[in-house]
């Protein structure tokens, strides 16, 4: 521990409380280690401040005594972009307890949500007012607002509601300089110089502390439908999506499943069946909702379907019958990734392209890695409809257990390699973090990353803002 | 003119040839004037390069010669932004021989314009396709989309699509090293780093030059209803928007119109009349489109419209019985400036509050400038959906000639500190630019303007992109 953070560690116990401040190691390890486990980072305490003004006054004194801050939520994060270098060279900056929901109306369709605020709970609050946030992710009774904001997180409602950049109608950030930048006053015009807001949104922690978060709102699901269809290859997939975009607003779910995943679901995760009778090459779920109580969008969705297979796009399809039918079909999309893990050892790649451009990407992508790394199966699988799939690759059957360590490294740069060929991005939703600082500095061009270190230094001159992320 | 301006003419002759080079100035004088005629720049020349490649090799010449660039559009800006400092330091660049729509498809929902491309242009371009750019204004006739992205402009359908923030959905643009930033790929999900692309929004070409635009469009409109409705106070006018929002997706255009207004523009305008008879206190235009071919929206728009009056929401209400009578009714909403101007002296303010705020904040800022300044008359007409409106100021009927000057720079002190003491924005849609510099700086907190100086001495150290705009 160096003197500084001791000296930050006895002010932020005086300020805070002797309970906002935490060193016990046990207490501490599970917070300095990212969620995956991959990434084992060592902090000589956690702070927790209650308010603004207190994580005001911890960033003031940090700056002063030079102590980097490392902001965290629920530690969720797929980029470890929360966990603290390994040195134990800065301090855990925990959101958690900054967990009110200031505001929340349905007539002016916002709510404000501090950042430590768990997004599950700004769901059920949202739905108590008769509204919805309409964005979602696995992690959501663990991940909380002012992370999902930092990352930009995206989810299974993108295709309809956009990202959290679309979600956002403003941020409350205190900046590296210890003043408070107060975005929240829900305008719907503003222009008034460089959207700080914007800036804050995907900067991963490393330009300020966001404290609260105006989210905008959407009307309550009166109803909605899921069906499962099958289709030959990721362009009918693609074919579907438009044929159905053109015929509804509805959908605003459109997860594409290869029959190789779902044949892992099927053998690993207790309690699953497969949608459809026979062997079909790729698969699709489809979820639409409608918040006016007298469209009927099962019947709409079972139309847009029997159409759709007498043009031949899909081979067959079902509607849920029921919600518990529903709640079937999604956990055969959310368990892909546990049956992968019960197979053997899989590398996950979180990317984008174009989306014209996913159907041809993923079967080049998957022959090309395929034949340059014999024994292994590549698939990709998730948002076609944002042009996002998470590329996996899984060890051949009989890898070496150190398969991932050994050989992950190359693989992932062979893929990263084709998705930048592809104009695409290596990062779609995940960030940069620690874990894509690398691949990033290798193929972004010199120009951007010269503009991010630059901004950096502009507002973060001392650097003590969740340092050694992003910005290469 | 400078030894560094005379280089970079001679090499941009050179590069460019000579057609792309003006100097002679009384070719220069309307462009190196703001549009409303209110400041006078003046430059030794207007460069206009035709390509991305060009603006970078002009962008890398100003910067080794130390010469400032004023980047332009159509000149259209209400805050002289891309007005050159009257000293005659800096050129001209002007962006409207980049003019290509680089591509467009219905399919991808995507368009891709250069800096140059007229608005109007680009309407015309979506509707080829069956498709349509959301985002409309009055100088869509002249208006460029690299001076609309680069102002983050609004307009009349900002309250269902959003100001251009929302429909961009990447930039490229000229950073003032002379690097290229392509943000074109049309990702729908990239999480590589802060957002260039989002901070080259609004920021008045004074962080590079914005050469192209990928834009988000959506399906043409199928039919429109444009309707006029009586009440009694923007109070009510925003009870009659709930109304219609909690029971349709249809409404795009929600236009408040005070009696005053509407009475100038009668008395100014050749060939307007009054939709409804009687006299009302407020007025408001409805305008909802709908892209489906089987939706009545006129027929929906009625019967709300009946309901809202039985529910004594609104004493009265016309729906236009065609096309020629919607223009008739737009045309009542889109001359109120011009009428004012007919009428006297008007000092025009571009603000916006909280949208549930906007109705008390008219009616009151309203009373207070009226008895702080006699004899004036104050209203807020427009975008009372947005929480922005544009709130004028009137001149005595026996003012001086030299009231504007005179009286002008107090009376909107006394409104900005106002809009400000609501939590509201001194520019909703117009920008900073020259004109609203001194009062930005007089009322933005310290910390926001030491950030955006910041970012500024960042990405532009040597101060060559559009001096003396925005950041103060």
């Amino acid at each position: 521990m160096t003197d500084g953070e001791r000296q930050l560690i006895d002010a932020a116990r005086e300020r805070l409380g002797p309970k906002a401040v935490v060193t016990d190691p046990s207490e501490i390890e599970p917070w300095a280690t990212d969620w995956r486990g991959r990434v084992h980072g060592a902090t000589p305490a956690i702070l927790s401040p209650a308010s603004t003004e207190e994580v005001a006054e911890i960033v003031r004194l940090a700056a002063e005594l030079r102590v980097p801050l490392v902001p965290q939520g629920g530690n969720t994060g797929m980029a470890a972009g929360a966990t603290p270098p390994a040195d134990g060279s800065a301090l855990l900056l925990s959101m958690r307890r900054m967990n009110r929901i200031r505001s929340i109306s349905a007539e002016n369709r916002l709510g404000v949500a501090e950042a430590g605020v768990v997004l599950a709970t700004l769901h059920n609050a949202a739905h108590e007012v008769g509204m919805r946030f309409p964005l979602t992710l696995g992690a959501r009774g663990s991940c909380t607002i002012g992370g999902l904001t930092s990352t930009n997180a995206g989810g299974t409602q993108v295709l309809k509601f956009g990202t959290m950049r679309s979600l956002v109608a403003g941020v409350e950030a205190v900046l590296p300089d210890g003043s408070v930048h107060s975005g929240l006053s829900g305008l719907k015009k503003d222009n008034r110089g460089y959207s700080l807001d914007q800036l804050l949104i995907g900067a991963e922690g490393t330009l300020g502390v966001i404290t609260a978060v105006a989210l905008r709102l959407v009307p309550a699901v009166a109803a909605r439908a899921v069906a499962w269809a099958a289709v030959d290859s990721p362009e009918r997939a693609l074919d579907l999506l438009r044929f159905l975009e053109a015929r509804t607003t509805s959908v605003e779910g459109f997860e594409l499943v290869p029959q190789d995943s779902l044949h892992l679901v099927l053998k690993h995760i207790p309690g699953t069946r497969a949608p459809l009778s026979g062997e079909h090459k790729w698969h699709v779920l489809v979820e639409a909702t409608t918040a006016d109580v007298d469209q009927d969008v099962g019947a709409e969705i079972e139309r847009l379907l029997g159409a759709a297979l007498q043009q031949g796009i899909i081979g067959d399809a079902v509607l849920a019958a029921n919600e518990a039918q529903a709640e079937a079909f999604w956990k055969l999309r959310d368990t892909i990734s546990e049956a992968e893990r019960a197979e053997g050892q899989t590398l996950a790649h979180d990317i984008s392209v174009a989306v014209a451009d996913m159907p041809r990407f993923i079967v080049e992508a998957s022959t090309a890695v395929e034949r340059r790394f014999p024994g292994v199966v590549a698939s990709g699988f998730g948002h076609l409809g944002d042009g996002n799939i998470h590329f996996h690759v899984r060890a051949a059957a009989h890898a070496a257990p150190d398969w991932y360590e050994r050989e992950g490294k190359e693989i992932t740069r062979f893929v990263d390699d084709l998705v930048t060929a592809a104009g695409g991005s290596i990062s779609a939703e995940h960030g940069i973090g620690q874990l894509k600082r690398d691949e990033f500095a290798r193929l972004a061009p010199a120009g951007r990353i010269h503009a991010l270190r630059a901004i950096k230094q502009a507002l973060d001159p001392l650097g003590i803002m969740n340092p050694g992320k992003l910005a290469p």
